[in-house]
């Protein structure tokens, strides 16, 4: 790895879902309907305004439980090594996650969210609207 | 903002494109068809085994010349303020953007990619598979 960081990341929030272990996860949102909650840091209030008018978000999260140096892992699905880059592991240089979820309802500073995957606890570091026009390839073609 | 940082970021290569200042860059990946490339680290190498199987991947990159500290904004398009997680500016407490691209073809560390929209030079910190399965939602809704 890196002698050193070259940037540094603030957690903004929490994130609150049933799972109180790794063992607990859904592999992935598509095999999740758990409903959780996004916990903002209420210093970031202001930055939610209109949020609610999306039906869709990214939450961007950190992986605070991954180690950080496999270049390569073996999925048990796969059973042979695959890059880091080619899997959506949670271990890798910067263990950051981004999962698209349905947006319930935006109370205060708590956004209620459909379909998430992750560790009760884990640490928020962005929340973006969903853009079909960017974001959507329902034709992606994966191996 | 807060005092002090959560966590460290390492720059894990960058991306090339032809946009050599911020107002040559496109509005968004849906405006973009430009080929760029990523040029990662060689450190990283063995991390790209099998992606070269993918249609589509996610780039996340380190917005360096963004400031951290709006929580508003007014997007030319709408005249009023619209908070900062409710936009994909640039701006926001972790200047980190995704981006979905077109792989067009993997040699050695250098990936090329079609559909990028941000600044030649552009600090890499992920690539991912694009999975339609868990990422595309076409019905998405938007105000």
């Amino acid at each position: 790895m890196p002698e050193a960081f070259d940037a540094g990341v603030y957690f903004i929030g929490r994130i609150r879902t049933p799972f109180k272990s790794r063992r607990e996860c859904p592999k992935n949102t598509a095999e999740s309907e758990a409903v959780g909650r996004v916990e903002l840091d209420p210093r970031f209030a202001a930055g939610l305004l209109d949020l609610e008018r999306f039906s869709h978000l990214w939450l961007l999260y950190w992986m605070h439980q991954a180690r950080r140096d496999l270049v390569q892992q073996v999925p048990a699905h796969l059973g042979r090594p695959r890059g880091t880059f080619a899997l959506r592991s949670p271990v890798r240089p910067n263990p950051i996650a981004m999962a698209a979820v349905e947006l319930i309802g935006v109370t205060g500073t708590t956004l209620e969210v459909r379909k998430v995957d992750c560790l009760d606890g884990t640490p928020l570091i962005d929340v973006k609207p969903y853009f079909a026009s960017t974001d959507s390839f329902p034709d992606a073609k994966r191996p």
